[in-house]
């Protein structure tokens, strides 16, 4: 009997906010493998706002998704069938094959999971590209050291809960930003953030922030963009850092959106901003994921996942994202 | 007979733009020298943009200037009387010791000028802290490299000026904004830039740089902000890097002035932007100051002064940097 494919595919590029008609749920019938081939189910696949640029057709690091194109994504599988001598049926194996329940592979960009030190799921999470996306940002652009103060923008979400703890573990303060007093709870009482400011309540953000960094910001990790990242400029530390790894509040935004001018505040810090993407330190990541298992096994990292049901959900789990109804990492359980 | 020494005062901290009457002439008697002093005679003093910053309380890399004291600058000198063994009558030396006709120095800070290699001016200019913040902008800041392509802002302005023509040097592409189309002929005539805008009468900033950066800008070196440096983030290269070196548009401004949020730019090219200040290349400065001699003698480098005479129109050459009145450095002539 013919194995049946659900896939969603890239309806239409969206003009401002991303909408559930972006996106068309569509079935295949799966091919044979041929030698070398690999069959995969999905169990979980990861959606992340950065996946956003990836349905506008503007020039970035990656080509867009073509319209009736399988969106881009990392996914959690099981093997079940190999043609393949390095994978057999059974075999947890994490991909970046999009959102679809079946997938082919060669081979190329597979990685092997054991289910047996962490949940699977784990794998598009903190032992995955997320917590490498914390760990660099935070260690190599940051350059975060003892003693720092520490404020992280989108606090509780999958990066910026990962960045907040490793920065408590390099012995930090930390302070973060986020949008509910429920989050706020999070990270302080449960993931040891030394504060914590909801940025919807807050009356002034530079004072709170001001409060709370007392000695100044010496490293600024930026997940969110807009008047969060203002506040933080006038209160930079002599050499600071700051890594941008993502600007959500504008990744919808149909045109430019205005901000107070701050480069000036640069030149007496010596402050230094920097862009990165992750994939730059893929020659790195076994240095990630060693530090980030034996801090995920011991209980020093801890993480939250909100779990949708069913691939056809998953364009309701990623446009969710941008009106932060995840706390920690947002999954989409696609089968057992 | 009593030596008088003249000097410029801050009179009151200007709010917005810098006015003549921020400032005032007075006078005083010299005192009798002390054992290891010297007595300089100023020739000619500077005036820079980042001397505004000074003239506010608002805390920065230095201490403001007080109100009654004298403004702070670079000045070239004669040794008039010397209690000094170091230094003796007649000697030209550079010193940090404000605008002021005369001056009393225990030797600190004095740098010994070689009147036999170059004009003694050019210790206030390519010879001095202009050019070292040229060099270590352009070169450690920036990691301008051969085939780069190279933007400044204020590029026919005193530090501008040298940035252009040492990357040209370097063989980078070089593009060049001013703010009048006599600037614009200088920097791609005479200095080898090549090509120019005026912004004043750019239709479109992006656009024209645009055309000037078919491969995108790799470099920025941007002396100015607002518009000029706006239109530079759409077109940054992959790994590009962007040195604040000063921001003149912004120094008079009485509150934040808006622009278009530009730090998603930074995220797919992995742009770095740093903020500097010569001092911290204080070490360095032998290695910046033997090339820029060499640069300079060999007519690699060329300059341009507008000199104004007279102590007492100071706070006039001052104030027209910020109404881009000088091509080249801005010097006043105090006495011969």
């Amino acid at each position: 009997m013919a194995i049946v494919n659900r896939k969603i595919v890239l309806a239409s590029r969206p003009e401002g906010m991303v909408s559930e008609s972006d996106f068309r749920l569509e079935e295949e019938e799966v091919r044979e493998l041929e030698d070398g081939e690999v069959l995969l189910h999905t169990l979980y696949l990861s959606v992340d706002p950065y996946m956003r640029g990836r349905m506008s057709d503007r020039k970035s690091y990656a080509d867009p998704v073509g319209i009736g194109e399988v969106m881009t994504g990392e996914i959690v599988t099981r093997v079940e069938q190999s043609r393949n001598a390095k994978y057999q049926a059974g075999d947890f194996v994490a991909a970046r094959l999009g959102w679809q329940e079946y997938a082919i592979s060669g081979g190329a960009g597979l990685r092997k999971i054991d289910p047996s030190s962490a949940p699977i799921s784990t794998a598009l999470n903190v032992l995955g590209m997320i917590g490498a996306t914390a760990y660099f940002g935070l260690l190599d652009v940051c350059k975060a050291k003892e003693g720092d103060t520490v404020v992280v923008s989108g606090a509780a979400g999958a990066v910026g809960s990962v960045v907040g703890q490793i920065a408590k573990i390099k012995g930090c303060r930390v302070v973060g930003t986020t949008g509910s007093d429920e989050k706020l709870k999070w990270i302080t009482e449960e993931l040891g953030f030394d504060a914590g400011i909801n940025y919807k309540t807050s009356e002034s953000l530079i004072k709170d922030l001001a409060r709370h960094c007392p000695d100044g910001i010496n490293c600024y990790f930026d997940n969110v963009g807009g008047p969060v990242t203002d506040a933080v400029f006038p209160l930079l530390a002599l050499n600071s850092h700051i890594a941008i790894c993502g600007q959500i509040s504008m990744y919808n935004a149909t045109k430019a959106e205005l901000g107070p001018r701050f480069l000036w505040n640069l030149i007496p810090n010596r402050a230094t901003i920097k862009g990165f993407l992750v994939f730059d330190y893929y020659d790195r990541f076994p240095e990630a994921m060693k530090d980030l298992t034996e801090w995920l096994l011991s209980g020093k990292i801890k993480y939250q996942e909100n779990v949708i049901e069913g691939l056809e959900n998953a364009p309701k789990a990623f446009i969710g994202l941008f009106h932060g109804e995840n706390t920690g990492k947002q999954l989409v359980h696609v089968s057992d």
